[in-house]
This record gives C-alpha cells, structure tokens and sequence, in this order.
C-alpha cells in the first residue's frame, strides 16, 4: 500500500474558503511526498475551489503543495424532478512536494 | 504571420454562457487547425467560464476544439476604495482540430 498513488478527495460545497483550506491543510500534513489531494466541485463551487488552491499553494502550503493537473468535466445530474441537467465540473489535483534540502544550509 | 501562433483571447463576464458561446462559435469560424482561442475570467466568472469551454468542446464545436491547456492564477487589484484584493482567475486555452480526413470514407 505504501508504493500506492493514495488520492484523497476533498469536496468543495457552499462553506467559505478558510472552511476547506484548514481541511487540505490537516490532510495535507498527514501525507508523504509525492502523495495527492485532489480538490472537487461543480457548479458554481469552480469559483471557490480555484480560491481554495490558490490559497493553499500561495499561502499556507506554499512550498509544500503543488499544483500538477485541472481537468474540467461535464456531469449528467437528474434534479428531484426527475429532470437531467448537466453541470459543469473542475478537479484539481494538489501534490505534496518533497521538503527542501536543509543539509544546503549546513554547507 | 502565418507560422506564428495566433493568440485570441475572450473575457468571460457576466453575460449568459450562450453569448460567450457564440462569440467563440464566431471566432473559432475564422481560425485554421493549430490556432487557439484563450478563455479567461475571474472571480465568480469562472464556474461561467467552465461551462462555456465545456459547452463548447462537447456541443457546439465537438470535434472542432479541443482544451489544451488550464492555468489557474491569483490577481492583485485595486478596489474603488483603493484597498487592494486578490481574485482568483482561470485562463482556458481551446485549440482548432485539423478537420477530420474525409478520404477514409472514400476508400
């Protein structure tokens, strides 16, 4: 299990931003190098799922998380109604970067 | 001129998707294969900007356009009041397909 890519999924809804940010960031810290989140949203969540890595990768993880793939999609949802409608969907795949090499310091 | 990569850009604001839509719909109609519409928007715009790359790749250019590439970003502005904010933004890049060979149905 230990040479398995785990991929752990966030979903981004209608809380704020800093909501899920301290999520990926408990999450984050619980994840090797090399191991992924990858954050998920449809609809009008894009918007904040884009804050949300951006935020990560520029503030609190900076250095730490990477951004390595977006992918947009679209999903066939069937509303109480019965209706289908389709909705657009993002997920953005954050990566853990390796630490940087302290040993340079010492040098 | 020919040889060199054409960029066309268009904003995603707060019109419905289906005028965004046309627009590139018209765009695209004057591009040859290899040249590329780029789709940004910031804010709130993105989930609209998601949708309409999607509308476009899966409906009205289906087999024309193709993602090539997302870029997600954040942007500094400066507010009426002077204060500044920062918003997130998306640029998605469409790219003209070369048209289908048409000889094979021949053979």
């Amino acid at each position: 299990m230990s040479d398995e890519q785990t991929k752990n999924t966030v979903f981004i809804g209608q809380k704020p931003v800093t909501a899920y940010v301290m999520a990926c960031v408990t999450q984050f810290s619980t994840l090797t190098a090399g191991e992924e989140i990858v954050l998920k949203a449809r609809g009008r969540a894009i918007s904040r799922c884009v804050d949300v890595a951006e935020v990560l990768t520029r503030r609190f993880l900076e250095g730490t998380a990477e951004i390595i793939d977006i992918q947009i999609s679209t999903e066939n949802l069937e509303g109480r109604d019965g209706r289908k409608t389709n909705v657009s969907a993002i997920e953005i795949t954050l990566r853990k970067k390796s630490p940087p090499a302290m040993s340079s310091k010492n040098e």
